[in-house]
């Protein structure tokens, strides 16, 4: 039985894969009294007289809101909200699991940008946190933008920012095997959706010096015909010498290519054409833009991909709880970009002087992750 | 420490009520593939292929959320979306505890009617069903009817709908103690917001002969000053006569008293001029129309109130759980009429024999009552 079959039958068994559990016993008429009315009136009117308090009296301050529209599902596309839900549930489940955070899948079933900023505004106040999921692109940059203007609490895209700092962190820790600094390190992002711009963005912060952004049409450049304006906004950034041409043109002589993009887009000789020990994230999910073994055939030195059959997983399963463990610990109105560059360098610091070609970045399943990243989170809490 | 301190500090020391759990381990990175990526794909492209099998694969079909715009909570009134999150964890306690059922406390942060249905329709996809909760009147009515509409969900307003199953199932057993059949008995409803209106609503829908409506400033009659479109409405079931006149005019005869309204607005002198063995629920809580002992000194047969140190508490938990419990497992579409009085028959018949002044309703422990309820909902699922 392949994975997705047994996926399936195990979903038909879970019917859920999450509960809701209450924390006490309701056992008596005075429990029922203390739990709900008539005592419950009294933390309502604290709440009423003091809104802060209700981080003291209720879940908010433990519990973030899981929201998609369903337009950008996994590698599935746009197969609308209820089917996303399945993939929500885990995100929660993942959430609880790594973090223990409270959360809840929410599937928005609207598609307009206004509609959906708005939804998530009048839904915010019973969370502490607002993970954004499986928004497409450009649409999910301005949800995003919108969003953190108007809410006072963390929202956190985590297809764009999770995926960032894991990748920011392989990168670090790749770049120390191969002995080169951010500001030489010529790097080819493949894929200008809401990851790729992530990425991109990022690595740019960090003080990558020559970041290239393509898209399924090649590199983009100011002449580009499917311009929209996050990657107008992004060749401000990149592509400093306004190159144009293809992926392959790009990655000659290229140091690290990151691809989110489409199975099997890179090819050996593409490899063969980057700079001695070329480095190579290839994060299309399930199929890689290029095998590792391939990948290595070609001489590159360091491979990494979304999958947890071979070495390097590249998974935001490493970031994402951490992530709002530390915001909803520290009470952080917004997630930075400071605080996104100290989770990434504090995972790169997990792996240290144990980096290797296979191992530029912790095991999903490193119990030091989460705390680590919330550390980051936190301890900037106060910048924000 | 009175129960509103002691709630307090429990809610504090509690910091939320409710836990997401997750219903399986993830201890391995297999175990992390089939319950999210890349073997939840499958889940999600079933679900795309057949909307219906959502119930099947997600936590939908055991999911119910609990909402509110905190515009009348308890007796606190308009308290807003924030400071109703303690009633609405505890709503959600109670649905797990005496239900089984998953519930998710929402709430929003509009009280524009037009806004609220929208975020509900947006909302409705991740859920099996909609419980409304301290939305106020006249409002809730256009809310839910508008739901009802628009979803093919269960959307019920408990405090409509959950307070009149409870207030007809007690009405049933304190008929049957005083040898009263529901054409002859005269009821007067005081209170007529959207429990008031509900209850009298349903008791017509039982055979209820004479009812009378009654707000704050007396019967409500075809020259009220303070018609809506609820009341006027109710002219067309209630007040046969059109009669005019206070609240104590009103009780002069009347054999059945069912107060949602406000403190002691109910004297001894009153209840004298009911008729012989008259019936009294003063339910506004916590301090009645009037004291159990005061209208008992006065004549009153059969007394109940909202609250659990006096006998006959008329509490919507052994209702809400309930319906809920049996229109997920039954995907029920709607809660209809039907489904309310058998719900109501159902929990008078489990008082049953056993009727007495003291006993006209079930204990809210009484652990027969959430599956009655459920099982008068399921069997009429068909017809829904």
């Amino acid at each position: 039985m392949d994975i997705g079959q047994e996926s399936l039958v195990a979903h038909a068994q879970w019917a859920g894969k999450l509960d809701t559990v209450p924390k006490m016993d309701v056992a008596t008429h005075h429990d029922l009294a203390v739990a709900y009315t008539p005592g419950v009136a009294q933390p309502c009117l604290a709440i009423a007289d003091d809104p802060s308090s209700i981080y003291e009296y209720t879940m908010k301050g433990n519990t973030v809101a899981v929201v998609t529209d369903g337009s950008a599902v996994l590698g599935l596309g746009n197969i609308g909200a209820a089917a996303a839900l399945p993939v929500m549930e885990g995100k929660c489940v993942l959430f609880k699991r790594f973090g223990g955070v409270n959360a809840v899948p929410l599937c928005l079933d609207t598609q307009d940008v206004d509609e959906l900023v708005q939804a998530v505004v009048q839904l915010a106040p019973a969370f502490g946190g607002v993970n954004l999921e499986d928004i497409s692109a450009p649409r999910c940059f301005e949800i995003e933008a919108r969003l953190k203007e108007l809410l006072d609490i963390p929202v956190f895209h985590d297809d764009q920012h999770g995926t960032a700092i894991v990748v920011l962190a392989a990168s670090i820790s790749a770049l120390r095997i191969t002995n080169r600094t951010p500001q030489d390190c010529r790097v080819v992002v493949n894929g200008s959706g809401s990851a790729g711009i992530a990425i991109a963005r990022l690595l740019v912060s960090y003080g990558f010096g020559h970041v290239v952004l393509c898209d399924s049409s090649g590199i983009v450049h100011s002449g580009s015909e499917r311009l929209n304006d996050a990657k107008r906004q992004m060749l401000e950034i990149t592509n400093p010498e306004d190159a144009s041409g293809t992926l392959a043109d790009a990655l000659v002589g290229a140091d690290l290519f990151i691809g989110v993009s489409a199975p099997g887009v890179v090819t050996q000789d593409m490899v063969r054409s980057m700079a001695d020990d070329p480095i190579v994230f290839a994060l299309a999910n399930p199929v890689p833009e290029i095998y590792p073994d391939l990948a290595r055939e070609a001489g590159a030195r360091v491979v990494g991909t979304g999958r947890s059959d071979f070495a390097n997983q590249i998974n935001n399963v490493i970031a994402f709880p951490g992530v709002f463990k530390g915001a909803l610990e520290g009470r952080v109105g917004a997630i930075t970009d400071e605080m996104k560059l100290a989770a990434a360098c504090a995972l790169a610091d997990l792996v240290g002087d144990d980096a290797a070609c296979d191992y530029v970045i912790p095991d999903p399943f490193d119990p030091r992750c989460a705390e680590a990243v919330a550390q980051a989170v936190r301890s900037l809490g106060g910048a924000s």
